[in-house]
Order: C-alpha cells, then sequence, then structure tokens
C-alpha cells in the first residue's frame, strides 16, 4: 500500500495548502469533480462574472427617471458564458497541471472514502497517509419534487432533461433562457434572478417561505423581497410540486398554489449540503454533527487527532473566505502542530450579489435583542445622504446595531448600491474592536462620497 | 450702531454653525451669493448629480466588451438640470428662510468687509460684534486670455457671453452642449469632462501642464491622463490664447498650438481662490499667507484673538468635510473657549467623481521619498482580483505606500470602480493607527467583493 505524508481531500482551499513549504513530504491530493473546487468553477467567481454584466444590462431599469434613456438592445449569452468559461477553465486545468506536475504531488481524480483512520481508498487504488485534511466541499440539493430525480445531478447524469439545473450547470446552458423558474429564495436564487431578469428573460421565483434572505435581517429580508417582486414574478410561500417534461424538451411546473408554469430553466437554488457523507467518515473515527458539518475544533481538528478539516465541508457559512482563513490555519497548524493557531470566526461577512445588493456582518437586530443586549439600532437611508440624491435613491438603507453603553458595534447590514464594499469599514472596526462613535468622528468621510452612508448610521446611534 | 455677539461670514459650512446652543446669542449672518455656500449650490452636490446619471450614460462604453449591448437613446439634459435644481434651490432657498426666521439671527444678503476689528459693513450698514467667524469659502478663478474678461463673473456678469462658464454656471446651460472646450486638467475639468462625454458632448481639454490630476501619485496622473485621452481629444501642454464670439454666440477659440476650435461652451476648471481678500482683513487684524488663505492656529483661530475661520478660505484642501470638520471645531471653541480642540488634518482624504474614479489619502510615493521614509510600494490591479476579472478590468489599480519596519501606512491611492468607497478602510486604518499587516489578516474582506483589491495591495507590502 502506497503511504503519504499527507492527503487532502478536494482540490478547492484544500489546494491552496500545498506550496514549498510542503516540498519535503509526498501528497495525496483526491479530487472527484472539476479542479478547483466550487468557487472557482461554479460558485462566487462565474457568478460574478455574470452579475457584473447584468448590472450593466439592468442600467436602462435605473437610468430612465435620472434622464438617461438607455436601451438593452442585445444580451450575448453564448459569449459571455463562452468568455467566462474559457477563462476559468485554463485556471483549473492549469492547476490541475500545475500539480500533476509536482513530484511530491500524486492527484487522485475519483471519488474516494475512508478505508480506516490512516487508509483511504480513490480510483480503485486503497492508500495511506499519516495525516488528512478534509476540504471536501459542499453540493447544491435538489428538494423532492414529483417528477425530479435527484441522481440527474450524480449517477444518473446522463439522464437530466434539458430544463433541470443547478447553479453547478446553469451557467452553461446554450441560449439564454426565455423562461426562468426559480426554486428557493436565498442567495443563489438572489443572484440568479437578478442575472436573468437583467438580461431580459422571464423569471418566475418560487420560494417555500414568505419572504427572500430569510436568514438576514427581518428588515432587510422584507426590503429584499419587495424589491425582487418588481422585478420578478415572485411567488412566496409557494413550492412545486410537480414537474413534467413537455415534448419540446421544456418544463411544464405546477406549483403548490395551483399555478403551473412552461419553463426553458428551472433552477433549484434550494441549499447545499456538506461532502462528508460521501466520505465513510466513521472509519476513520471523524463524527459530523446534525447537519452533516465534520466537526472541528479552534484548530480545525476533527475528533481524529491526524484529521483536520476546512471550508464547506465543516463550516456553515459556506463563504469562500471563511474557507480561506481556515486553510491558512490549518496550513500553520500541519506545519507548526506545537504552536496551534485558532480559526476567528467572530465577525463572519458576506454578500449578495443581487439587485439589489446585500452585505452584512455580526448579528441581526433580533440576535442582538435575543442574546440579551442593551441595544441601540440606527437604519440610515441612502436617499439621506448626497450620493443617494443623485441616484435618488428612495429604497435602499443601512442598519447598524450596537451595544449600548459601550459603542461597540454588533452587526451590521446594508442592502443598495456597493453594499458589499460599503461595509468593509464596519467589519474592521468590529474587527479591531473600535466603537461606533469614535469610528464615525475619528476618520474623515469623502464628501459626497456613498460611505457617508456609514458615517450617517454610526452618528445615528444612542450609544 | 447694531451689536452681535457673533457674526458669521459666510453661509455654507459657516451656517452650520447655527443651533440651538446658539440660542441665547445674537448673529449675523452675512452671505452675498446664494444661500448654502459652494458645495451645496455650485460643488459637491450638483456635480455629482450629473455625475452619476453620466456613470449611467457611459455604461454602453463599458458594457458592449462583457457581451451587453446598451445603446444611449436620449440625455434629458433640461429634465436632468431642472431635477436637480428644483430640489437644490428648494434646499438653499429653505434654509435661508429658516434663518431668516430665527429670533436670534439677523441676515444680511449682501457683499461685507470689516472696518475695523470688532466692525463690519454689509448691505449698506455697519455693525459690530464680540466675536467672528470666517467661513467665506473660495470662488473660481479665470485665467488671463485675450478676449476673456473676468468681470464676467463679478462686476460685469450681464456682460458674459453664452459660451463662457465656470463651474458655478456650466451645470445650468439652456441645452447639453454640442462641443465643450474644457480649460484645465484638476478635478473640476475630470469632472465635466466626463459628463459631458458620457452624455454625448464633443469634449476638448486644454490643459497647460503634460497631464491632468498632477497633484496625484505621478502614476495615477499619468494613468489618469491616458483614460481621459481615450475619451476626449486632449491638449496637454496647451492653453487657450484668445476666444472671440462668433456671430452665432459661440466661441472660437485659439490654442497656443496653433489649433482652433469652435465650442459651444468653454468651461474655465482653472481653479479656486480664497474669498479672504474681499473682505478687508486687515482692518481686523487677520492675516493671509501667500496663497491668499487666512492663516488660522490649531484651533481655527486667526491672527486676531476674536476671529476664527474654517473652510476653503483657510484652508488648501477646499473639501466639504474638511470644511465641516472645522466647522465642528469652531462650534466647540466659541462654546467651549477654555477648552478648546484642535482641528486633524493628518488624513484628509479626496475623491475625483470621474470615469474613471480616483480616490487618495496621505502621502503619494514621491511625498514619502521625500520626506526621508523608508518605504514599500504595493501596486494592485483590479484585474488581478475576482471582481476585476468579471469587470475584464485591465487599467484601473491601487497603490499603497508604507513604511518598512513599522508597517505604518502612509499613503493610498486608487484609481478605479468605486475608489472613493474602497479606500475608506485605509483611511480609517490610517486615522487609528492600524498597520498594514494587521490591517490585512485581522478581518475578513468578502470573497469575491472589490474590497480584495485593498486586501491583496496591503498582503503585497513589503512591510
Amino acid at each position: 500500500m502506497r503511504h503519504f505524508d499527507l492527503c487532502i481531500i478536494g482540490s478547492g482551499s484544500g489546494n491552496s495548502l500545498i506550496d514549498e513549504q510542503l516540498d519535503d513530504q509526498s501528497v495525496a491530493l483526491v479530487e472527484k469533480g472539476i479542479f478547483g473546487g466550487t468557487c472557482l468553477n461554479v460558485g462566487c467567481i462565474p457568478t460574478k462574472m455574470f452579475v457584473h454584466p447584468a448590472d450593466l444590462a439592468s442600467a436602462p431599469e435605473r437610468s430612465a427617471r435620472l434622464g438617461v434613456q438607455l436601451t438593452r438592445d442585445k444580451v450575448d449569452w453564448p459569449g459571455i458564458r463562452d468568455r467566462i468559461f474559457t477563462r476559468i477553465d485554463a485556471i483549473s486545468e492549469g492547476g490541475e497541471d500545475w500539480r500533476a506536475q509536482a513530484p511530491n504531488v500524486t492527484l487522485y481524480r475519483a471519488k474516494g472514502h475512508f478505508t480506516g483512520p490512516h487508509t483511504f481508498a480513490a480510483g480503485g487504488e486503497e492508500f495511506s497517509a499519516d495525516r488528512f485534511v478534509i476540504a471536501a466541499g459542499s453540493r447544491a440539493v435538489v428538494p423532492p419534487v414529483a417528477g425530479v430525480d435527484p441522481q440527474w445531478w450524480d449517477e444518473r447524469r446522463d439522464e437530466r432533461p434539458a430544463w433541470a439545473h443547478t447553479s453547478d450547470t446553469v451557467m452553461r446552458t446554450d441560449d439564454l433562457p426565455g423562461r426562468v423558474v426559480i426554486v428557493g429564495g436565498g442567495y443563489v436564487a438572489s443572484e440568479f434572478a437578478h442575472v436573468f431578469a437583467s438580461f431580459g428573460s422571464d423569471v418566475t421565483i418560487m420560494v417555500r417561505s414568505q419572504g427572500m434572505l430569510r436568514e438576514q435581517d427581518a428588515e432587510i429580508s422584507e426590503a429584499f423581497t419587495r424589491s425582487m417582486a418588481r422585478r420578478v414574478r415572485l411567488l412566496t410561500g409557494v413550492v412545486p410540486t410537480e414537474i413534467a417534461t413537455e415534448g419540446d424538451g421544456t418544463a411544464r411546473v405546477l406549483a403548490s398554489d395551483g399555478s403551473e408554469h412552461r419553463a426553458d430553466v428551472v433552477l433549484f437554488a434550494t441549499g447545499r449540503r456538506p461532502n462528508g457523507d460521501t466520505l465513510n467518515l466513521p472509519a476513520a473515527g471523524v463524527e459530523t454533527d446534525r447537519e452533516g458539518y465534520v466537526v472541528v475544533d479552534p484548530h480545525q481538528r476533527t475528533t481524529a487527532e491526524h484529521i483536520w478539516a476546512l471550508g464547506d465541508v465543516c463550516n456553515p457559512w459556506q463563504l469562500k473566505h471563511v474557507a480561506n482563513h481556515e486553510a491558512k490555519v490549518v496550513k500553520h497548524n500541519l506545519l507548526h502542530p506545537e504552536q496551534p493557531r485558532s480559526s476567528d470566526h467572530r465577525f463572519v461577512p458576506y454578500a449578495v450579489f443581487s439587485e439589489p445588493q446585500v452585505a452584512a456582518v455580526g448579528l441581526t437586530e433580533h440576535q442582538a435583542r435575543a442574546a440579551g443586549y442593551d441595544i441601540t439600532v440606527a437604519k440610515q437611508d441612502y436617499g439621506s445622504i448626497a450620493y443617494g440624491w443623485a441616484m435618488e435613491d428612495d429604497e435602499h438603507f443601512a442598519k447598524i446595531v450596537a451595544e449600548r453603553g459601550t459603542g461597540r458595534i454588533l452587526g451590521a447590514h446594508i442592502m443598495g448600491p456597493e453594499a458589499s464594499v460599503l461595509i468593509q469599514p464596519l467589519i474592521q472596526a468590529m474587527s479591531f474592536g473600535l466603537p461606533a462613535a469614535e469610528m464615525a468622528r475619528g476618520q474623515y468621510w469623502i464628501h459626497p462620497a456613498m460611505t457617508e452612508l456609514v458615517e450617517n448610521a454610526l452618528l445615528a446611534l444612542d450609544v
């Protein structure tokens, strides 16, 4: 049986562990899917490469009221798709070639699973390793709907009808779909609704709950839901009950409210599941929690002493920047086991690149109250600042939750243009313990930049 | 002779001094021009209200290479102009009415000047005051050109030809000018060039020096100049030598390079001069420096003990956020003279809202080297981060200058999308003494947000 110093399962953030500091170790790298992981191939990066053209394609919606008449003449979906994936596929392939050529790395391009604490089987071979890193990520899940086979995204992928998609495949369709039904109300649904609506598709969203982005602060969720309902056909409290393939290959979607919809594409944006369940983890003594996440300690070590985990397989944030952070921690701890570092999950921000954009960090107002904090909350409209006047904005806002007395910022929530950028000074303040009043008054805020939104929200807090 | 507790000269940032804390004081407020000052009426705010529609109007320039064909059908200049000034004029008039009704405030709507240390003449009346605040701002200056009379913007304003403009008037023209000649290469020239070019005017810029934004970091200035030269006819090292009014009321502009240009609008964007020279300051014992700025101490007190100054009349930044800051300092020091505060001018940021946007804070690379710092410089392209891939960016960048050893950030310079927002975390870090490496590693940066530009620039520093 071949033996390695280290086995890394997953070529996304796990791949970033391998550099010259591991040159003296033999490494097995196992990847069952596209090389490079979710973010690069089917997640953050290609989606944003669709979102940005969508932002431009939707400019006519925003410009008319400002006195600028634009027409969207054409969206070249095949051109956009090929531009994006020509670039991304080359990065994926280049990364794989690079690894394949590394003298100390052996690449296993196959599904794999533990056969014991120190042994792993992949591609018909069993090998052993001193240490393992589980960076196997997560996968899109499809809900039970009559006429939909979850195996279309696994064993029976050849049988998948042309209309059936998750985020793994929807960006590679041949043509811009004329009619899109999106199932789900989270960030994936929100981003693709923006992309397809901006490009001119007729979009219907079916969301089981009463609104979109329900994990956000309640006011953000409500406002986002209202905003999205103006752009697409938004059906809340509705799920698809049956989907049939019509003679022309399109879908006929029956919904729980009795409505019926024809669609060229049905996109299931109904969540993701960590991939630990595919790895026979009990054989290695690696435990998972009730939701399937690999259990790790603050050093990213699993319940097996010689096995670490990082990224979507072990954390519920499912965010690349968290995986990157954890990869740095694991890397350090592999090299310096006597002085292990801990991950910092105190202030994990995230953004939804839809129209409008949403970004958040820390506690929602509800969470802060539930946790017993004595809080002060400020809600500041873009329309209240000079740059918001320029945009004639009457819809978007920032909301900051702080602890009364100390001025400690507990959470920040922004819905509107450039939310993902505007939130960074707040992430920074929370991470370094800068209280609200000092943050507001101890630095200049360029007038009349959009950042005055944050300044004024901070000043409006009754700390 | 009527006597006041306080006389404030200028209704821009000076007006913000007046609130309920001054209710027990009699206040004279002197304003010779439009109520509300430069920022509100002819500066920051209306310009940005033109710039944002211009950003949208120029979307077709950016979108085509991304696969989205947009056409700019129409720009409704009169509609944009009226929307903007209907809003702004109402704020100006409302502010004036509010002040006029305040029982303790007497409004003098006239030019005025000191007649002695404690006496002032305005509108044919002479009055005295215990204390004064000079917040008289600055004015656009017009260079000596044959055929151009500087008095067109003062005493002989009725004689001004329709083509002759400064930033005070150019936003109120009847129609979108077909041909615009802009004289100057600073931020006013850069912003209006963006506005008019985006709206479809034929734009020529004449700049005396070899590039635009010459006060910026040299690499920013060079890159901005190249960028602008792709959008407009940019003549560097050129000044207008003579301007004649043609029979149809348009201008014939002769330039120092021998070229001749017809223009519906000639915009002089050739700098601003502090208004101290109009106030007979020697009579009050208030000194100015060689460039005409009122000399103040760190408490904003002039060389006359009972007279303070703030804003463009006394500081060369000519920025509203600096004037606002100084107004807060003056306000405190008027109310608490025994415990005076000082202004903080350490890290004054600024932005140019052109296409591309530019934002900066702190020292340029050249300034840092000249000051003797041992520096490390990182230049990070937007094209190197995921969001830059989405934009297919190959032009824009951030540049950070830090002190080697300490990691202290000395300056930051960004040219590209959302520069005015992206720079805020750097302003914050400089203001609160957060070193580069800690800033980069001690917080999350949302992937794949545009903020990764700053993160990666910080990580690239060799501190």
